[in-house]
């Protein structure tokens, strides 16, 4: 095992706030399902992919780990004659490791394993890697204790570990991943992260599996984004705390606003491309405005657009005299914008081809260059940055927002000068929201969530199930009612199609795609419902800073209540349907009854087909 | 009175969030000496200022309101034969405006004057100005009542009136708030604001005394600032927010440095001139480094000094292998450091010339003009803005954490091409905390102080003082001690002196200046005990989002606790010992006892004398 200088701080004590020392003494309360030694496993049917297209890409894929069936852990006396108890637990070790950047309850979900571990056998050990995959691919590592968890439980930041890159991709970084696992003895590799990590979890499960190497992968849905998210995956753990500070502030800034009512705030805020975030945001502080990536997308506005869209709204409120307001631009804005996507996806090739940063402005093509030179310095500056992950571009140092600013400014002066707008000048301020909650204290909701997590992944490696995500379902209902189970990450994955290129219609490989903001969806529909009032009566909401007592401490986000997902516990309750129909039409039943049945089964069947064909248009929402 | 359609939604009722429900209801205690209706006023002997070189200046400006007494408010049963009840409590008729830049609490300041209104006399009225000092010039109001406060009731924010400039100055502004003041027939005007709005309700009391208008004008210390400190004057209302809210997303930023460790943040802070907000930040989450504009000063660091400093610091870093931190720049530390504020200078005096913006870096000395070019474009920009209220540049748009996050790059790549520097690339993200604090619920400190002065300046008025503004003293004490009172404002100014001018020495008009850090005192001293530990050893604390219940909620700033202060309870002290002295040395009393007094007596006014000559050096210490 290395050891340099770095690592001496990780794991230390330290010296915690009153608050903080309140909060580590704090302890999550588990389901029913996951209380005491005794956990049930019921398998479910085998998982398919939400796209029949795309099954059988993924299963040539992924020959070893897509197909498996689902798990539902159940407590002991649950009445499912079929559940297996695990009654054997073994010694374990176990390792972790933070793939990607931190998230508000990413300590939580080492503490719930730790604990999940220990409270089946006490000789069992959990190792968690020093700065993150790195630490991972080299072997630093230290062992997770009681005493080194102390001032970490319920505290934020991933400085515990550490952490570094979201990928283990490379083949030297997949060798190094599995002579890790092998030089450790590890029965089971823990990997928390967004969609990147959990993509590359899978791959990582499949090639242990093909290389008959013992360790089992597991994968944790955690990220400030919000956007792992689909028909196994309710919401992830941080997206929760990033809302509610950012809202705080975002509010914060709208009463500035209506005190002041002089200036227009353009705040972005991180959240990668997806717009989770910032509609998130939006519903809980009522901002003026919001513009979403996915409604840029969808109607295909350019850059122009969007700027003479701000422009009207300006005016509009101009008209009865209110030169002040907030309006929210999530960071993922810029790669939504037609024209702009191009451009970065043109400077992403050049990048690819180790073109230097320099040169790459000469080397675009003449479309793309003429609206790279359009943009002020600034903002060309940092469309060249490198980019981190899997994104084309940096977007957190693209600052869109100042861009806008600038553009709107522009577009009303001209305004001015042609007698169009007569109202006073245009004065914004602009902010980034981002680092500043990315390290906060994680809300009960988070840390409930990732403890529970937790437990979930000891039991997944427990029941020596490979290339699954953990999961945790119902979770708009109190903790008692949350229903924990595990997926196989393969069943969540989706592949891109590409049309139209020279050779004919292109396929990606198979991922856990990023989940944009449904435009069907529930939250999305709130937030329209109510735009035009918040873009023109100013009914600012403060949610306040995030509480850990009394009123709003409780609070989950608003896009997780009003949308009615639950689809792990509606595939249990369909199983039960089916057992039930099962029991009644058994052999001896009446004719009357088999007739029935058979007819009502029969259309039943018919009509799913129907619906599952891939020409049906409904068939992509979850 | 006049009537906009701006107008139409201050005081409006609103949708609150739970939190902010919750807080509506909260109901802050008053001190001892203020419940029930009747209150006993102590006068105190006649308050000086604090330098007697300054007195004669101050009292041929001031003559009807320097000079008079400071008043204690005191419980109906206080033992104390001298205190005059106020028993007579006639219809009252009070005006109210926020004066400059709204700070958390201020609502509470009218809240806390309207209880004690209503209490006293319910058919007096309270009246609010519509949109600040504008309102008050132009006579726009709204009565406030029990509804429209309801739900702005500990909140934050300036929306229920709204604000404008903090100045009420030129001969038209004063001319225009006496005819509204008369036209109105207010018994009183409550100003609400920081140090250049209480030196404006010093000069406005004085103008009102002079020209027999019958308006008493009340100044209460409102300020994020916390630059509003003097003897009478702890703290002031909105300080505490500010700092929890600021040191909450420092502390995540802590987390965020030492989890990702690549990254060195430089986060401006808003404060103007003074460095306190930077100094409680500091002290309640511990960064590595905070640059107070106080030690600059002092020590006279050029731009380039403290670019070193900060290279030096990196490079120590470095030589543990970390690569990340937090550095903390007051707003005003561009004013600090000689050779801006010397070039500030000169471009304040072009833009009161009339010289236009374009125009002013051609006007400038050829050694500004080398100064102001060797900046980089963005910061000329930000240095040539017009200033607001009273600072010679306007703070919070320079962007002095770019400028030193990119000369600290200079440096550092050049000291890596030397040789002398072998770490990692330097890489700075930077941030601006101002703004999205501002508008921040209010921590329940300062709930509670704004409620409590609220109330105070009502007994101001009720005893007929004019030019006084409200106090609260043994604030770090709970509420049940604190002391209340009132000090003429005229008794915190101080005469500003210039030597070396072409006309021999030249004396500023007399004001309630900016109070600055004080190197001298315990908060300052606490923080250079840690500064080495906080600089290398990365202890962050992280006093987590404000609370409002639980641990945290009863915290106040650091910086007021540790020091000693109670200027106030001292003198009543100070007062009941010579009344002690005098009871026990009545004509009738022995020889010896008698001796005994005039030799201690003799020995302690000596010592006094001396210690209270302009030469000697400790004098200006509060």
């Amino acid at each position: 095992m290395g050891s340099v200088a770095m690592d001496s701080d990780y794991g230390a004590p330290r010296e915690l706030s009153p608050l903080q020392k309140a909060r580590a003494l704090y302890q999550p309360e588990l389901p029913p399902c996951l209380q005491g030694t005794t956990v049930r496993v019921e398998y479910g049917d085998a998982a398919i992919a939400v796209d029949v297209a795309d099954a059988h890409v993924i299963s040539q894929a992924f020959p070893h780990t897509y197909g498996h069936p689902l798990a539902h852990f159940l407590r002991k006396t649950a009445n499912v004659p079929d559940a297996t108890i695990i009654a054997e637990h073994p010694v374990v070790r176990v390792g972790v490791v933070f793939s990607g950047r931190q998230s508000p309850g990413g300590h939580n979900v080492i503490w719930g394993l730790y604990d999940a571990i220990k409270a089946h056998n006490s000789n069992s050990k959990l190792i968690g890697f020093l700065g993150g995959t790195d630490g991972l691919f080299a072997q630093k590592t230290m062992e997770i204790t009681g005493e080194a968890l102390s001032s970490y439980k319920n505290q934020g930041g991933y400085d515990m570990l550490g952490r570094t890159r979201d990928q283990i991709r490379t083949i030297e970084q997949v060798k190094a991943a599995m002579a890790t696992c092998q030089a450790l003895k590890l029965d089971a590799l823990v990997i928390i992260g967004g969609v990147t990590s959990n993509t590359d979890a899978a791959q990582l499960a499949e090639t242990f599996a093909e290389s008959k190497c013992q360790t089992k992968v597991v994968g944790v849905p955690v990220t400030l984004n919000g956007d792992l998210k689909n028909q196994f995956v309710e919401t992830t753990v941080g997206f929760d705390t990033i809302c509610k500070v950012n809202s705080q502030l975002i509010s914060n800034v709208c009463t500035d606003a209506l005190s002041a009512e002089k200036y227009y705030y353009f705040i972005r805020l991180m959240g990668r491309k997806a717009s989770h975030v910032a509609l998130e945001c939006a519903l809980q502080s009522h901002p003026n405005m919001v513009i979403l990536g996915e409604e840029v997308s969808m109607s295909k506005l350019t850059i122009s657009d969007i700027t003479k869209q701000i422009c009207d709204a300006l005016q509009a409120r101009a008209e009865t005299d209110k030169y002040h307001g907030v309006v929210l631009i999530p960071e993922g804005l810029v790669e939504s914008i037609p024209e702009l996507y191009a451009l970065l996806q043109e400077i992403h090739g050049l990048h690819n081809k180790g073109v230097s940063v320099e040169n790459i402005s000469s080397h675009l093509s003449p479309w793309a260059s003429a609206l790279f030179e359009f943009f002020p310095p600034f903002i060309r500056k940092q469309l060249l940055l490198h980019p981190e992950s899997d994104d084309p571009a940096q977007l957190s140092q693209i600052e869109t927002e100042k861009l806008l600013a600038q553009l709107v400014e522009t577009e009303m002066n001209k305004r001015f000068k042609e007698g169009t707008y007569k109202g006073k000048k245009f004065n914004a301020i602009c902010h980034f929201f981002g680092y500043q909650a990315r390290g906060a204290l994680p809300s009960k909701f988070d840390c409930d969530y990732a403890y529970v997590l937790g437990h979930v992944c000891y039991h997944i490696l427990a029941a020596g199930l490979n290339g699954y995500m953990a999961t945790v379902t119902n979770l708009k209902s109190p903790v008692n009612k949350w229903k924990c189970g595990s997926a196989p990450i393969t069943s969540m994955m989706t592949v891109k199609r590409w049309s139209g290129s020279p050779a004919g219609s292109q396929i990606g490989k198979p991922a856990v795609h990023m989940a944009i903001v449904d435009l069907k969806g529930k939250a999305y529909e709130l937030l329209r419902q109510n735009s035009s009032s918040f873009l023109m009566e100013d009914i600012y909401r403060n949610p306040g800073p995030l509480q850990f007592e009394g009123p709003g401490a409780e609070t989950k986000p608003i896009s997780l209540c009003v949308e009615d997902r639950d689809y792990m516990g509606r595939i249990k309750q369909l199983q039960e349907y089916l057992e039930k129909v099962k029991s009644i039409v058994k052999p001896g039943c009446s004719q009357d009854v088999l007739k029935a049945a058979l007819s009502a089964m029969a259309s039943v069947t018919e009509m799913l087909t129907i619906m599952s064909s891939p020409s049906f248009s409904g068939q992509a929402t979850i």
